[in-house]
């Protein structure tokens, strides 16, 4: 006997009506903006109509160093939000929509694992409701009018040479990293050293997240930096005054996304800056609701803790006045054999000195959680 | 006195519950995928469930030369869908979704205008339910994959010099049409000059718009020539085998949009390639559904009859097997005398002399039109 | 029996010193500069101090519309002159210098051929006294200079769009054609598309030909177009302040050259614009110096009469105040027979009515050289 | 009163005849190249027919660590040499020809100082005989032979990212070291990342100055690594076969240059390789001729000894079989302060302490010339 895949099980999951689903946890008809069936986004009115429910537990999930191996973060966020409905308590899962780039030719697996999925996996791989997209083209936008900028006159002294703002698209794209634009004569611009990103490395996307609503998310576009002048002073979105332009090409994007996982658990999917290069967590507008909806609201910090966990609590959480009540630290003993010395050929083998050697890595990561002044639970996967 | 504006106008008129609408057409809710409040998709099933229907007369909207003024087109296939309402007919009209592009900065007047329009003007206007989008998501991937294949080897000996499928983006930015990729050093792929165009002229929504279902669209996309090989043979989407990664990204792209008239006549919103560089009109799928939802189902064909409508009837009317009833050719005093010889600054001055002179044009048109064996009304705006 | 190759007689040639060469001319040792055995300058004083005697005749050699097989041009130039010696008539050649670029991999026949060549064939065909060099030195130092302009805040306003100066190689290289520079950042330069050309379409190499002495040439040098600014006005090589640098480094270039033929007639080698580009014959000074050293002056004019000639009577007669005594109109019977519609794999043979229908050809050049008001020959290779 | 500058003694000094030079040293006529009135080349059968000389004491002058005052190394080793003649020994120096990238702009002392100078200054400064003209046109016929190899069909395979063969040009041209070549399409080469030194960065320039003749220069060109093609493997000259084309344009190059200091004791000019990036000595060629034309044979090694002097010994004198007598280490008080701490606005005050730290530097080059067995000779500009 074998057991099933994970695109097995998420293709064999039985989804309850989106709408039974928002309206246990007390969101109405007019709360809901369905994008077809099985997924829908949520209005922002509900931020101020529920303003006077209790706030729910604040649950973060982060991992020792990560291996090659997947630490099962994403899982486990999953399943703590299902196992608080086995024993009966309310919880809401909230989690980063995957980029299409690198989940492109991969089965499965984007978004939990086994029996601790959030369904249908094929809109979360996919567009869900196309918020990626709505940042990439105002990204693009934006790029756009830095170029045409300098094509007609560069009335701002734009240094050619220090113009930070690139593009971007949500694929892996190799060749688009390092390019030379506004070639091909006088009537395409003006050339220059320039190149694109993936869209959660969009500063746009990083701002759609920490935005708590869209006056707020219009004030961060307009302080964007594009670049420096010739004095070397910077220029901002505010000083090209075209904020209002790609604040409302973001208009939708801002509504957090519900879906659900296996088991009916109510998941809102939003936003997805990558933790590299931003902080690496799902949108504060879907925390905030989050923790409205629901007695626990379990979430993920991405890579290990010294990098998004120290994101999350020292961005997301400061600019959300948010207090987690616990911090999940995932481990798992292949991954403490590894760091212990073990090779990749001899992880699964019992090896008690590797796996001593490892803790040395769980003791450092237990050592900055604690830092936060928050209680840790480690989680062996 | 003075008349409202376009945007005043569109932001007045009261939008009629998307169900009723589609239900007074015979849509089911099973038929209807809602995307907020006020657009939803058609799913395909009910081509199917549609088809002993009777058809539909089929209405084309085209006109003379164009001029700087605007002809109509747009307005008066919408106008002349309300007018059939208001005489006791069913009609559906079907146009294409606008591109982002051009109409940025530009205030109204994506679709219709006056009291002719299609509303919400500002769902049309931005990313409606996302299709153009997924067109440009679907045709930088496979842009990707190509420069992926150039990297690892080549081993279909795409000749670098050879290869005709760029990428796009929905937005009007001279300086991406000539560049230079793949720098950056060997990780980075490998350099050659390329180029971005607008999405409205990417091959893909082209097929999008000619396809009959989701199974054509795979085959039209594995045809696609990306550029020769190095001993001139010509080298497939089939060749790289990645059609079907191509086609999953537009799983929801070819269902058609239904949206209203200010007057709350249906219409089916769906495709948008350009004429000057593909056929010019909106999708098969759609034209094909309203031709079954309706007594009269109206459309229009990008530019002059000799540019758009000569494509509409080669093209779009042999691969559907479609019979139009009637051909509306629309001109405009101004336009006429533009032609016979007025300046833009004396045309709306009487001037019978370059009326007479301009009808030439109309002529030819009309003549042109003949030739498809169709009946043709001249419409004056 | 075979004929010797255009190599093997250059090799075989006996050189005269070319001091003795000179002396014939009436050139003392205080106005001849040697460059190693075979090669010599002539000093400018030269032209002062032989002010006072009479002007040689002048006679310039064409030809009909050219073809694959070479017309004989040069060879018919030296051998003119090596004939006039004969005859007991002092002559002085004069003729440019190749280019390495084209020169380069084949094998002999750049200055004639046959027992009317000029030697020694390897400074011909390589270095010479390095006047290419100092052109292309001299052109790519301003090309420089632009660039660092630019670099350092374009205080002229140039437009990056509308720089026609470019950069040039002696050397066939087409990759350099179409380039990008100013890459790798900040601190190098402004990125711009660009390229290079052959030294010989150096419109330094055309000035050093038409220039009078070396005052002449530096105010020619002053008023290179080097591009437009901003506002459309030209910016010239005296704005940037920078013609006294460019012309330091001809000063030695501008000294003609002075070898021989296989039979040891004077040959003066000096400049090489190409006659497609710019007007295509050797120097005026050289042409000024061999009309005082000699009864006969021969010398050839660029492809056939239409351009060569036409340049060489429009513009470097005019400047030079130059009146020829004859053209010299060479064609060929396999030349005719092309041009009135034999191919090359038969125009070897008999063909009266080629022969006939190609004389019009000949016709056209001799009423084109006839215009000029000069007596004109026709030479049959 | 003042001191004349640099240039007004260099225009003031009496040149003598060059053959009486190369008399005084025992080469006649036969073997001397004239190249104009006050530069020759020597002929290389001069080195057979000399061969039973005996050899010179070989002197090389070098440094401590430079600072922007410049170290004297030049004047003092054309110093040395008046001075030998000044004491009744013959002498001969040999140096590097001065680059015209730096030069330019410059007013004076590309080759010594005050009473100690090369001259003519202006010929030493901008063309000489023409070798490193010859050296770029080398290089930059061997560059165009790569990317025509590419264009061709790049039967060797070259690998695009691997190719280490560069251009150059003897000018300071920031804008062409980071490029972009092979655009324009199909017929215009293969686009890559490409770029320009400067002249003596070549590395033939610094093979012409390692040969021992004309075979062993075709030799080591044949050796050049191009770069690597896809499996690896490096591809040099020999593999293109390419390399008598590459050797015959360096025919007169290899040939060392005769000029005089304002005493009129021989200078030998030979090759530039600058010594941060090659060995950064003058040729070899004129090295093995001085040694036999002279008592004492003075050259300096560029930069301070740890980098000059060093790849002076490792690289040069180990090829020619050199065995020097002496090393002199230059060094100044101003500059010993500076390396004690001082700085530039106050070296030139009396500062005991900073002297004294300063040895320090002192004591590491004089331990670091100890090293190669050969004397020592501090000497204190």
């Amino acid at each position: 006997m074998s057991f099933p895949s994970d695109l097995e099980i998420a293709r064999a999951a039985t989804l309850a009506p989106l709408h039974d689903i928002a309206a246990k946890m007390g969101i109405g008809p007019h709360l809901l903006e369905q994008h077809g069936d099985d997924l829908a986004k949520i209005k922002l009115e509900a931020i101020e109509e529920l303003s006077d429910r209790p706030k729910a537990k604040y649950v973060v999930v982060t991992a020792i160093t990560p291996t090659p191996l997947g630490e099962g973060k994403t899982t486990t966020t999953v399943g703590l939000g299902q196992a608080m409905q086995h024993i009966g308590k309310n919880a809401v899962i909230s989690l980063r929509q995957p980029s299409m780039g690198p989940t492109f030719g991969i089965k499965g697996g984007a978004a939990g694992g086994g029996y601790s999925q959030v369904i249908p996996m094929e809109l979360l791989n996919l567009h869900l409701t196309g918020d990626f997209h709505a940042v990439t083209a105002a990204h693009n936008l934006l790029s756009a009018m830095v170029d045409n900028h300098l094509h007609q006159g560069n009335e701002l002294g734009l240094d050619l040479h220090n113009i930070t703002w690139r593009r971007v698209l949500d694929v892996n794209d190799r060749s688009q990293r390092h390019v030379i634009t506004g070639l091909g004569g006088p009537s395409h611009g003006v050339p220059r050293e320039a190149g694109f990103d993936i869209t959660p490395a969009s500063e746009i996307m990083a701002l759609l997240c920490l935005a708590t609503d869209y006056n707020d998310l219009l004030t961060r576009i307009n302080r964007i930096v594009l670049g420096k002048d010739q004095t070397g002073k910077e220029v901002t979105v505010g000083d090209l005054q075209f904020g209002d332009a790609i604040a409302v090409l973001l208009k939708d994007a801002i509504h957090p996304n519900l879906v659900q996982t296996c088991e009916g658990t109510p998941a809102l999917i939003h936003g997805g800056p990558f933790a590299n290069i931003a902080h690496g967590c799902n949108s504060l507008i879907a925390t905030q609701l989050g923790l409205r909806l629901s007695e626990y609201a379990v979430t993920e910090a991405g890579f290990g803790s010294d990098l998004g966990a120290e994101k999350f609590y020292d961005i997301k959480c400061r600019i959300g006045g948010l207090k987690p009540s616990v911090s999940v630290l995932m481990c798992s003993l292949q991954a403490l054999k590894l760091h212990g010395g073990a090779t990749e050929s001899t992880m699964k083998e019992a090896n008690a000195r590797a796996l001593e050697a490892g803790m040395l890595n769980l003791e450092r990561h237990l050592a900055n959680l604690h830092g936060f002044g928050v209680s840790v639970v480690v989680a062996i996967n």
